[in-house]
């Protein structure tokens, strides 16, 4: 033994190396269900493959235990930091993206975050989602098609955002229920509504999430943006949100959210500008234009 | 866009999800720590790629999350699930491996575990660690050298093991002090000790990663083992177990810590036979010889 070479020594440290985690993948070999084994054996590839190209010391490995367990001790019945650690790493944003497969032109999906509520209250065509929640007045209108150019009737769509101090409706005390609602397409697809000018919040940075992402340099803000579930028998649900064309946090979204093709124009109206169904404003407005695209079902 | 073939849509969706992955590298960009930033990228990288190659569902995904939640419910100041969880999935172990480089003939480490306690009782060579506890005596012999060959004088082993109950001292309530100790090796590098023969146990395992061992058809058990941390100045410290030849767990040890090299012939002795310190002993016992070769410091 003692005649190997540095060489040697190398080849055996590699060989060591690959066959634990040959080891660990195996034990893996009696699970019952075949889909927890392939998610185990591929898990563990790729924590072993982690660990060997950065070479993690056991000092990082044990600040790792910390941060974990101080993410677990963060997470209760109101806040769940693991769902914002998977946020800012973009792997909630990858799931998204594999569990809505690209197909023709369908709209693409984004996150669907935490502030959606069932049970919204229904409004017209035409009617005001905003509910008395701060902000500047926008109308939003567009049409909801098929990916054969078919206007889609009746879809249901479930719209959401923050006020525009960044909160949500439910981080409030008060029961109140604002800027969230339904309404249907009409016949020829259309809709509209009376809805709020976005504007950015951050994700709850007090934890240690929030910590990785000041030491990591990152900001905690979103980017501004209007959340979208459209949903209509034999089409592929929709859960996305439309962006602000020329927001600066566009680019630093802090869960990766924003794709290209959910970027809108948002256009301002000057005080006075006649808006699309009479009603007066006093100071400015926007209108912003989406056509929504669905998939049909089935194709993941 | 509407005649796009379904190759064309294959090629979006994987443009999509490596453009993702990207930006999300992208953002760590800023981190002021270099070694914070490679971390980060890695992870990113590695778990973007699980995500893509197992193609999680929403499902799993929250499956996944709320395995983790309850992980970090389950820890505490006496529990530690994560550490668990990095151990059954041999997380743990790599870490050891990629940080004690083979080189030459250096005895192989292992997991350290969680049941070593600093400030244990020192003995004499030929001296009694098990101080009481449950199990058939083991007289352990060896000595310490370098991969040169030369012997090493006083060299510090630390010597702790469960009783033949499985349990360590720290695991009962009454603060007993009994299979663990230190003691130096003599000025020809030789040691010698009495200790039980060690027995298995298993781990914790009523939390979630006891769960996740049952589904995936897996023993919670540990191959029987005594532990040795061996130090001395200007040489690697070397943290091991040494398990126990013809163990029926040694191939399934639950967190994957058993070596080749490790596994040594506990040579059970029939009651009478002669003791090699002339102590009498009613039943049976065992010897074990166990030869610690230390890597010099440095080499990673």
């Amino acid at each position: 033994m003692k005649a190997e070479t540095i060489t040697g020594d190398s080849e055996q440290q590699g060989a060591r190396e690959v066959e634990l985690t040959e080891r660990v993948t195996r034990s893996f070999e009696g699970a019952s269900d075949p889909r927890l084994k392939a998610i185990l054996t591929s898990l563990t590839r790729h924590l072993h493959a982690f660990v060997r190209e950065v070479r993690l010391t056991e000092d990082e490995w044990n600040a790792g235990i910390r941060f974990l367990t101080d993410v677990g001790h963060t997470t209760d019945d109101k806040r769940q930091e693991f769902i914002l650690l998977s946020d800012t790493l973009g792997v909630s944003m990858q799931v998204i993206t594999v569990n809505n497969r690209a197909y023709r032109d369908a709209t693409e999906a984004t996150v669907f975050g935490p502030f959606f509520v069932d049970g919204a209250p229904q409004i017209p065509l035409g009617g005001d989602m905003a509910a008395g929640a701060t902000g500047e007045p926008c109308w939003v209108e567009g049409t909801v098609r098929d990916t054969d150019g078919n206007p889609v009737p009746g879809a249901r769509i479930e719209v959401w955002e923050a006020d525009e101090d960044g909160m949500y409706d439910v981080q409030y005390d008060d029961d109140r229920t604002a800027a969230r609602a339904h309404l249907f397409s009409a016949a020829d697809g259309g809709f509209r509504f009376w809805g709020i000018t976005p504007t950015p919040y951050p994700i709850p940075d007090d934890g240690p999430v929030g910590g990785m992402l000041a030491r990591a340099g990152r900001s905690p803000m979103r980017a501004s943006h209007l959340h979208f579930m459209v949903s209509s028998p034999g089409l592929r649900t929709l859960v996305t949100h439309i962006f602000v064309n020329g927001d600066p946090l566009l680019s630093t979204d802090s869960v990766f959210g924003v794709k290209e093709s959910l970027i809108k124009d948002f256009v301002r109206q000057d005080p006075g500008t006649a808006t699309p169904d009479g009603r007066t404003i006093a100071g400015t407005w926007a209108r912003v234009s989406f056509d929504i695209v669905l998939a049909p079902v089935g194709i993941g």
